[in-house]
Formats: structure tokens, sequence, C-alpha cells
């Protein structure tokens, strides 16, 4: 066996070495005393930018944001408190498939040798508990040591990457500056190759089955954006003239002005055409496809009997079940082996409805407000929306070369707002909105300092209507529990940076909302919009009343008189 | 046997019932659609309050503050998102010895039953992983049935209480409103008594001890304060005169004022008389000792050889190890076994250096603000201390009644603030005061929007010197990474609330800070001291430079030219 060529780099420098040639060219995260090696490292080596921020779980949901769009994100915590400040962000890239390199300085190996008792820990001898804890929400991981360390970095990577998951990775402190031999040769990262067989198998029979169909069709979940398929898809629906629909989950992964565009489905809740052309198919391809109450009406989706599956590495075809296939090939090689269709009309999503005369100085409602940013869009937009009454962006037509980034399946509120600071670090060049809520943007508002201290110039939209309105459409309509303090939100750039140049605005009416849209956008933009708690699009607060049956059962206080706010 | 007597109840009508019974009168968190069922019928019963938080990890610190003074708390959030969010406040209970209940409105059991994917979860089939990375911080966990209600609800809080540990609790939100039968009586919380044999053994061993020394003393950390020893152990130092120090860890739980009183103790780093009592003593009782590196002066503490260790429900005596004995009971019986003692003499602290003439107009140093803090200490206050230079209030000597409030071991940055918040719940009528720094704030700052909303009136006491100065002392005294965005912090309250009482003031001078402190607390004050990022109390910086080389090793950075802020 011929030797590999390796060579010696020290533990820390030989992580960060693998991080830049894995693509990450920025890390977040937040110094501790169990980090601050690393950081040194860091700044000596030159190759990956430190981004730090306020708190370790805004880390991880900026390290997520700036994987979305970049491919792979890294953050850097400290031992214990750190970790566990960051784990609901970790999960979250579990849930919505987001490859994130969670990297822990932690407890020196000198201490856990000797059973030493340090801070940032149990102080009861113990050191394993939060590797257990991440177990539970990361696909692998592992604590350092110099013996693993060249191993287990490449395999923590490469897992991240191959299975777009989190890993977690725990770097004990005294042990970064200790040289170790290393590979020589840079970071391979390749999806396996498929077994032949298999995926000229599994291709015969799709291709087989799509090319007899008569009304096929494709329903895109989000792992289509995860691993790169998006265009291939787009080639097959074209090249065959088959409609595409996506789930809520996968908003803009194909492009909406498209022909074969069909909109979003979302079972019983779907508009006509975009229901008819996924429930009535006769071949429909799956992409992906994790049915949850919030992608599919709520159970109320009925695929076709038959639906074909593909997965990341594998795929369903009626009885038959696929291992060892890639889904990038079993596309490339379905598209090559279906025939040109050209005769086949794709039903659109009708156009947008003709504006409306709106009276300007009359109160903003959500109705005037998302037509207002439904205008307000423009193509290449990154757009990050957050949980609530955001979630009407699901309903606006995205201009081409959009980016929806949001939470849908995990949900955590308050997501965007540090996710922002990742998109804008990953995509400086691009207009970057954030939608969200106000309870949402009260659980990781101080993030913002980060991005204004960064100089970024996102334009933030936020509705300022006093609460929880998502959760008044479960239960509590009129309850204190869904109400949230007032804050003077238009005023917080400045509070963070003085000397910002950033622009607030505080917005009542339909005419301030225009007049705050048609500010050139060479600063930040915060736009605060005062809108009446118990306005709610009717689709959220009709999604709400649904959900509250599934949550709560026959025996729940949902039918209380005025328990829920119901759609207007 | 005879049969229990029980009742009808709804499962979430019994969780109420018994977190009321066990003396919690506020249950801290965030509504989310899994849990507002709970919310509901807590309204309905009205014998718990809801104090709705900013964010999940706000709410835990928060029922940490107020378990910290009323003797236990809880939380309610929602399921992964909530729970994972606040997963590092519950550690902390852990690590800090807490007893907190975090209660988690979860997926509906029917969806588990049936297999159905819902948001706030992984998507994948798997229902177990939040309780499995809370089986790894906590002393107990269950997901609730209405089978298995009635008996885990008692074994969760009976556990927390007896253990002052965390616990966590997953409630489905379609079982809440189902009716079980549950125990009529009230909820027993009593710690077990002692094995009758055992106990007299130990308190024989232990007595007979103490009874030949000739120079004994105590070493008291914070479980004295958990297991509400504090008195006992008051009585024994002072039947014998024996002089008590007491771990960082365990500040203010012992009465400062009290003769037997001889401070701190923290290995070399400690007051030669404080370290005299404790090294030299022939007697040494520890309560609840737990070394870990900061609290022993890194590791510099030498305990005398047969040094006897009392815990929780455990004693060890030389060789012997006595178990199933409560350390209320040992403590009593030792009391009263031993002699009274009145002719040794105790060393007290040296009073306090007199007032050194300062230069009012001066640049404020810490020297100086925590002279004019030792000033401003009144008895019976609570003391909220974040990790950072704050730790210089271990240096103060504080008046009677005073409650230290702080996370030493665990060490999470933040936790001050939204702990302050249930500190002013547990006792609203005790004066409050944190003491945080700049880079701390940052991390929890929002929750300073629910202290003002529920009208409180503490005073904060924020140091902005530009970054993680105690981190410089590790590491990096001038690199980038430990700035932080500077805010105008004095403007929070007003952005927070609008209407706000509250009155903030910008310190640079002595005689400013003195002004500030000279204000009457019938609003929240909020004091903003503007100080050098490398002025640090010299203590502080002397401990960040020893665990250096801990954290580091002998090839590690910390030796390159100016890589550390040293010691002034």
């Amino acid at each position: 066996m011929p030797e590999r060529e390796t060579r010696r780099m020290t533990v820390g420098d030989f992580l960060i070495r693998r991080l830049a040639e894995a693509g990450i060219g920025h890390l977040f995260g937040v110094p501790g005393d169990y980090n601050l090696e690393l950081l040194h490292q860091l700044e000596d080596h030159g190759t990956v930018e430190w981004v730090g921020n306020c708190s370790e779980l805004n880390a991880s949901y900026a390290a997520d944001g700036y994987a979305r769009l970049n491919g792979m994100g890294a953050l850097l915590v400290t031992n214990a408190v750190g970790a566990m400040s960051a784990i609901n962000g970790i999960a979250g890239c579990y849930a919505e498939h987001v490859p994130v390199i969670c990297i822990c300085g932690s407890i020196p190996l000198r201490s856990i040798d000797r059973g030493l008792g340090m801070h940032h820990s149990m102080a009861d001898g113990t050191w394993d508990r939060f590797l257990g804890a991440f177990a539970q929400v990361t696909a692998a991981h592992a604590r350092l040591t110099p013996r693993n360390a060249a191993a287990e970095i490449d395999r923590l990577i490469a897992t991240a990457w191959r299975e777009k998951l989190p890993v977690y990775l725990e770097l004990p402190s005294d042990i970064a500056y200790l040289e170790i031999e290393v590979p020589d040769g840079p970071l391979i990262l390749a999806q396996p190759s498929s077994d032949p067989e298999r995926l000229a198998s599994c291709v015969t029979a799709i291709a087989g089955r799509l090319s007899a169909a008569k009304s096929p069709a494709i329903l895109v979940d989000l792992d289509a954006d995860r691993f790169g398929v998006a265009d291939q898809i787009t080639a097959l629906a074209t090249k065959m003239r088959t409609p595409v629909a996506v789930l809520n989950t996968a908003k803009a992964v194909i492009d909406e002005t498209l022909p074969c565009y069909v909109g979003v489905y979302n079972g019983k809740a779907s508009a006509q055409h975009t229901l008819d052309a996924v429930e009535n198919s006769d071949c429909l391809l799956c992409i992906g496809y994790r049915p949850i109450e919030v992608t599919t009406g709520d159970f109320t989706a009925a695929l076709p009997a038959g639906a074909i599956h593909l997965r990341s590495y594998s795929v369903d075809v009626g009885d038959d079940n696929y291992q060892a296939v890639t889904l990038a090939e079993v596309l490339r090689d379905v598209c090559a082996a279906v025939p040109q269709v050209t005769d086949r009309v794709v039903t659109r999503p009708a156009a947008a409805a003709p504006p409306v005369d709106t009276d300007g100085a009359a109160d903003l409602t959500q109705t005037a407000y998302w037509r207002a940013v439904q205008d307000y869009l423009r193509p290449g937009d990154v757009l990050l929306v957050d949980n609530g009454t955001s979630y009407a962006l699901f309903g606006l037509q995205l201009p081409s070369g959009c980016t929806f980034v949001g939470s849908v399946n995990w949900g955590s509120i308050g997501y965007s707002v540090a996710a922002l600071l990742g998109t804008l670090t990953a995509a400086p060049d691009r207009r970057h909105l954030l939608f969200v809520g106000d309870g949402s943007f009260q659980q990781t508002a101080q993030e913002l300092s980060t991005v204004l201290r960064h100089d970024h110039k996102p334009v933030i939209f936020l509705i300022n209507n006093g609460g929880y309105t998502i959760e008044r459409g479960y239960l509590g309509k009129t309850e204190s529990y869904n109400d949230i303090a007032t804050w003077a939100y238009a005023e917080l750039p400045k509070m963070l940076r003085p000397d910002t140049a950033a622009r607030s605005f505080v917005v009542r009416t339909v005419a301030d909302l225009r007049d705050a849209m048609s500010v050139s956008n060479d600063t930040l933009i915060f736009v605060e919009s005062i809108m009446d708690r118990f306005d709610s699009p009717a689709a959220i607060a009709a999604s709400s009343n649904r959900g509250a049956e599934l949550d709560y059962g026959p025996r729940g206080p949902q039918h209380e008189e005025g328990a829920q706010l119901r759609p207007a």
C-alpha cells in the first residue's frame, strides 16, 4: 500500500485549514476561555474570518443562514454554556438539513485525565454530558484528541457535507497548539457515486413511469435546495412540460417565473390548480418529501397512490426500494432518458390580483402590507422569513433568483434575525429583506447589533402588533399570555450603534409604508409597521385554527367562545 | 392495604395544583401552540401567575433566580425549539444545584401514536431526542401520559426538591384536558430522615473529632444554602467559636458580619487569615465542597488531611463513609453533641481600607468603582453578579442578610440579567442590585423589558468597557475578538418601555457614580459606567492568567508578548 503523503501541523491549524478547504470563509461564535487559543490561531492563519456574535444561539442561527447560501457554515463556542446555548440552532440545522460544524472549545484533556473540576461543567466529575446531548441532534460528534484529530476532523466535516446535517466537535483547549501528522492533500467533498446497476434500474423504472404518464408532476421539498438539484428538476420539468409544485419549506427553490412552476402545494389549503396538478397526477415525482402538518395543510395532503419518492440517497418506486443511488445522478439520468414533450399545457398560477385602490391614509392592514411587499420584491432578493404572520410571504409570487430562508419544520421564532447576519455575510452583494414579527424579534433582537457593526444594509420589515398573533389563532385570542411588551422598535438601530446611518420608519398607513419603501437602499432600513393584533392573513388564522384541533384534540378548549382568532 | 384517597382532575389542573403545593407561585416561559392549553388552564386556575419572557433561555434563568429565593421554580416552554433554547439554563441549574421544573408543552400523543410529522420536531419520525438531551442535564425526566401523569408529576417535583436539581417534563398538548385519578392529599416535600444508627455513628465521629480539635474550622460551599443549613452552621460555629470560611460559590451564605466569619477561601489567592484558618485547621468540616479551578485559586487549595466532608445525603470521616444520613440532621445532632467553647479567638477579616481621597473628576477606575459599591450596599440586598470583572464583588464585605445570586461553576454569561427578573418576582420587597459587564449584558439584554413591564425597581450597574475584559486576562489582550459593539446602553430602558420612569445614568467619573448612587430608589435605576478595557481588578486578571496555564498548557500562546492583560 502506498504511503499517504502527510505533513505536521498543529491540531488547531489543521482544523482551520480544513474549514477553509470546505469553503467556510467565516466563523461565527462567542469567545470563551476554552476557545481563545483557536481564535488566536485563526487570526494568525488569516483564511477564515471571525464574526463575533452577541450570543451563541444567535451564532448558531447565523451559521445556519450562512450555510444556506454558502453551502456550509461553522461556529465556535465554549464548553457547556456556549454549546448548550447554541444547541437549539444546531438541532434546527438537523430539522432543516443544513450542514453546520459546531466547534466547542472544551475542557483541557489534562483536567479530564486528572479528573479535575473546571468551570463551565457540571462539577461532578462527568465530561460527556454535552457530547451526549449533541448526539441527539447531530449526524456525528467527537471529542478531539491528538491521536484522533486528523481522522475525526475529516470525518465530521465530510459527514456534514454529505448528509447536509450538523455535526459537533469538541476541541480541548490544551491540544490546539500540539503538532500532529495530517494529510497533505486537500479535503475532498464529493457525493458518493451510485451503484451502477441500482442507478440504471431505478432510472429505467422512473423514466418508464414518467414517459407513460398523461399527467406527470413534480413535488419539491427542501432537499432539492440542500442537495443542489433545483436546476436538474427544472431541466426535467422543462423537457417534459411537467408542472412543478413546491412545499412551503421549498419556497423559491424553483424559479417561480418558469412556465412549469405551479405554486405551493399545501393539501386542501392549496390553490385549486396546484392541488389538481399534484393530486391528480398519474405519476408524481416527489423530491425529499417530508410531510408534517404545516407542510400538508394539516394532513389534508392526498398524494396519488404510486407517487415516486426520490430522497438524497435512496428512491422508492412502487414496491421497489433503491439504495446506493445519489439524487443528482438519478435526476441527471432520468432527464436524459425521458422524451422531449412539446404539447403539454401547464396551468400557471393566476396573476396577482390587480392592485385595489387603497386609501393611503387608512390604517395599515395585513392585506395591504403584503400587497406592498409583493411590489417591493426584486429579482435576486434574499428573503428571511420568521414564523408568524410573515408566513403570508408564501402567498406572494417571487421574482426570479430569490432565495427563501426560513425555518418551517423547526419553527424556532427569532431564527431569522440572526440568520440574517449569516446570509449577509455569505452574500453581501445581494439585497436581503427580513420579515419578522415583534414576538420573534424580541427573542434575538440584539444580533441586529452585529449586522450594524459590519455595515450591512438589509431592509428589515418588522410587524408590531402587540404579540404572538399566530398563536391567537390557536388559542387565547385576547389572553394576556399572547401579549408582549411594546418596544420602540424603530429606536433600536440607534441604540445598538449610535453613529449608524440606518434609517428607521414607523409606519401606520399604506402611504407611510410606500414612503418607507421608496427610500434608496444605501443604508440599513428598518421599517416598523404597526398593525392590529387581531389582523391576521386569513390563510394563517385558518391554519392555526386547524392546528389547534390537532394539538388539543376533541376535549381541548379551542371551541370556547372567543378562544380563537378566526379568519376575517 | 387501605385505599388511597383519590379524586378526578384533568392532567393540566393536577400539574398546576402540584406546582402551587410546591410553593411555586409564578411560572416563567414563552407561549407556543403546544403549551397554550396549559396556559389556558393556568388562567382558569388562578393560583400560579404567568410571567412571559422574551426567550426561553431567559425564562430558564429567571426560573433559576426565582428558585434561589423561593426554594423552587418552574418554566413552561414549547416542544423542541423552546426546550432546546432553555436547556443551557436548565443545565446551569444542575451545575449550581437549583431545583427547577422545566415543563415542555409537547407533541400531541395522537401524532406520536400515528407517527405523524409535526412542526417543532426533527420531522424524521423520532420523538425522544429532546428527552434524551435533557436526560444529560437533569435529575429526572418523563413524558406524561394519562396513565403515568399522576405518578410522574409527583416523582419529578419531589426529585427536584429533594436533590436540589432540575427536572424535565413533557406534557403532550392533547392530554392536558383529560381527566385522571389523582391523590386527594397535598404533595409532601420532606427530606428523608436518616438511618438512626448511621446518623448516631456519624455524629459521634464528627463531634469527637471536633471536640478534640485545637483549631476546628468550617468551609462552606453552596449546598449549605440550597439545603437550608446556613443557620445550623452558624449555630455550630458560634457554639464552638469556630471560624467559618466560604467558597466564592457560597458568598453571603454565612452572614459576613458574624464574629465567626473569616472570608472567602480560594486557595493561595485567599487572604492570609482565611488561608490559615482553613489550611491549618486540625479538624476542617467541609459542607458540600466541590473543588473546581475557579473555587480553589486554580487548584492551589490545600485542605488539611483528614478534612471531614458533609454532603447533602452522605458524610466522609476519615476512611468511613456514611450513607442514608441527611445534612440537616447531622448538623443538628453534631451541634447538640459538641461542647460550648468560650475561649477561642477567631481572627476576623481586616476592616475595609479607609477611604482614600479620590479625585472625583478623574476617570472612573475599577478600584474606585468597587469601593463606591461597597459603600452603597445595604443589609438585605439581593446581589446578582455576572461573570467577569463583576467578580470583584467577592472581595467586598457584605452587610447582614444579603443574598448572592451568581453562576460561578456554570459561568454562563448573561445569566444575571434574566435571573434578576426571577429574584424580583420572588422577593419584590427587597432591594435588588445587578452587577454585569457589557459582554454578558448583550447576551440577554432584552429581558430587561420584562423587568420594566412588571414595574420592578432594581438598580442595574453595567460596566461598559468595550468587551470581554476577563478574557483579555486569558488571551488576546488587544485582539478584536475580545471587543464587542458599543451600545448606548443607558438608552435601553426607554427603548424597551417608552413610558418608563426608569432613570439612566452614564458615568465616567467617581463623582458621576456617587451622584447616580444618591438617587432615591423609587424607580428602576440604570447606571452605565464607562471604564478602560484594560482596567481589571488585580485578583481577576491574576486568576485569568493562572487559568490560561491550565487551559492552554505549556505549548499555548499565553506567554507571547502582550498576549495577556496582567494585574496592574
